[in-house]
């Protein structure tokens, strides 16, 4: 039937849904933002609503040797709650789907959704609704996002104009060598399944990435103070990745300072252990789910007054490009080498 | 970690939902209905949406063997929008997640996501967001659909009303009967590659399980002529499943009359060559994605001038208990014998 066969890594993920969604026309007058953000915004009789879904699957997005199914259900909801918090949205309701093979005991479920559910509890999101269906082949985790935004409140990545500093939230890095960490004691255990797991004095770096926290708070203190970002997105592919969605989308280019990003004590030691340099770790490694935004230089001096918000560059001209200036004084384009599944 | 370990077998895919929901409270005044229908409805500033999603898995709910990607696509849309039309609402927007393996060309994906648009431009609906990820496993769908309706006047599965008429739109059991044929096919196929699947005469019953229709026309002719029923759910898991779902939402009992079943001919004859009863694939067969719904007895005139709707039965008190008269004469307790993907 088919002439030719492209490889779909040859395109990537983000290369995939571009091809896919190119000819995407909306109908409805009511939408807003379509295919391309964090999230959707869909305009109801007036007011605005933001959607954001995620599929997670087993083997691809989770080991469930190390995973436990509690943080799992909780992670599940809250990778997406942070898509809608890169909308400067709150959300407000979930929906669940999960197909499960028969190895699950209806208590596994159960763990599963304790996490959902303190996910919900939490940030305060009502489930409210799903589908549940056998699989053949490992546990596949859908979830839908809704929240709401004030009319025209809702920040994109398309946004960010020249000068406009680039900030950051919390720190980078961590959840990528928690992995990492994770899947060397794995490979340990299979190899001598009498070693136990040398996790002690991890607990941050195991944390964030099987137990990440989106960044409700500094949504919440950016509305607070009435500082409007220009543009956002939620850190779930790399510090670099994630910063040329916002360069491309905004047609703009940035300059980026190594030494500024912000990363964790135990990020550094372990980055050492693993003999990784801990700016590639946040730069690459994905899954911090922190903000990554810009701002107007009249906001600096409020934002400074934060200190979970880095400083971390600034926007140029596009055709300056996207680059790094790096500690010893060296400037290096930005590369995304993000996490890409088809890869 | 557990003592006990309970096969969710032995709770199905109902129970195991409700198990796992009952205690579900939600936290947003907005919530107006959560997980048990349908499709979810949330307030939104005085205006209300409707929430549906459904996850498809290779190998459980679809065949790639006989499926062909565009009709996956087309069905997978239509599936989730078939929801939306049963709580009487007009669906707006979709998001759409698929795992696929990287046995998939581009050029596969692009007729899948070919089928996608069809069922969005046919429906008027917009692709507004989704996820795509490699899957080691299978292909996988979750669609999410969004609907609007007027102030209150979504119907749920919980309304039906003593004496209130049974409804149902189109025919049923063809779906069924469609997917027997396509796996009888199959297994000639896989016996004997030479022999051409001979599925001549029979584009009704095939067309019925790849590419169902949800019905749009019958919401809007209830709507324009003002007939407001006062249950309402979609049949994808068969006739007795879906009347027990409104019985029990309901908290009441019907009466339904086999011979008022409407069945196709090509069921008919179908059903003779297969040896069951036409009946017996309404009932339990399912994916027919047609409206079953109860009406007031006063609105039956009207009703009945729609040659597309059959009334097949009536509400009875729920001590009486759901029941079939069939054509002999008797009467039998209606059974949910409805597609289990855990059975």
């Amino acid at each position: 039937m088919q002439d030719t066969r492209t490889e779909i890594a040859s395109l990537g993920e983000f290369g995939l849904i571009e091809h896919l969604t190119k000819n995407n026309e909306t109908q409805n007058a009511g939408t807003l933002l379509s295919v391309g953000d964090d999230a959707a915004v869909i305009d109801q009789f007036g007011r605005q609503s933001v959607i954001s879904t995620d599929l997670l699957l087993e083997g691809i997005h989770f080991d469930l040797m190390y995973t436990p199914l509690k943080h799992l259900g909780y992670k599940s909801v809250v990778v997406n709650l942070s898509d809608i918090y890169a909308m400067m949205a709150t959300p407000t309701q979930i929906t669940l789907s999960i197909g499960i093979s028969n190895k699950f005991s209806v208590e596994a479920v159960e763990e599963f959704y304790e996490g959902v559910y303190a996910a919900c509890e939490k940030f305060n999101v009502d489930l409210i609704g799903g589908d549940t269906t056998t699989s053949k082949t490992g546990f596949v985790i859908s979830v839908t996002a809704i929240g709401e935004v004030a009319p025209d409140k809702y920040v994109t990545r398309s946004g960010a104009k020249v000068n406009d500093l680039i900030c950051v939230s919390g720190d980078l890095g961590a959840a990528y060598l928690g992995l990492q960490l994770l899947e060397r004691e794995k490979k340990i255990f299979l190899e001598n399944p009498g070693v136990q797991p040398d996790l002690q004095n991890q607990s941050y770096l195991v944390k964030r990435i099987l137990k990440p926290e989106p960044r409700a708070d500094i949504v919440e203190w950016l509305l607070e103070h009435k500082i409007e970002p220009t543009s956002m997105i939620d850190v779930s592919d790399g510090l670099s990745s994630e910063l040329l969605h916002i360069c491309r989308a905004s047609d703009v280019g940035c300059i980026l300072y190594e030494e500024k990003i912000p990363v964790h004590e135990d990020t550094k030691t372990m980055a050492l252990e693993f003999q990784v340099g801990s700016a590639a770790c946040a730069l690459s490694g994905g899954e911090d789910y922190e903000l990554l935004f810009t701002i107007r230089q009249e906001d600096y001096e409020r934002v400074a007054k934060n200190n979970d918000i880095s400083v971390i560059g600034y926007i140029t001209d596009k055709a300056e490009g996207a680059n790094m200036l790096t500690k010893g004084g060296n400037k290096h384009k930005l590369v995304a080498q993000g996490w890409n599944s088809f890869a």
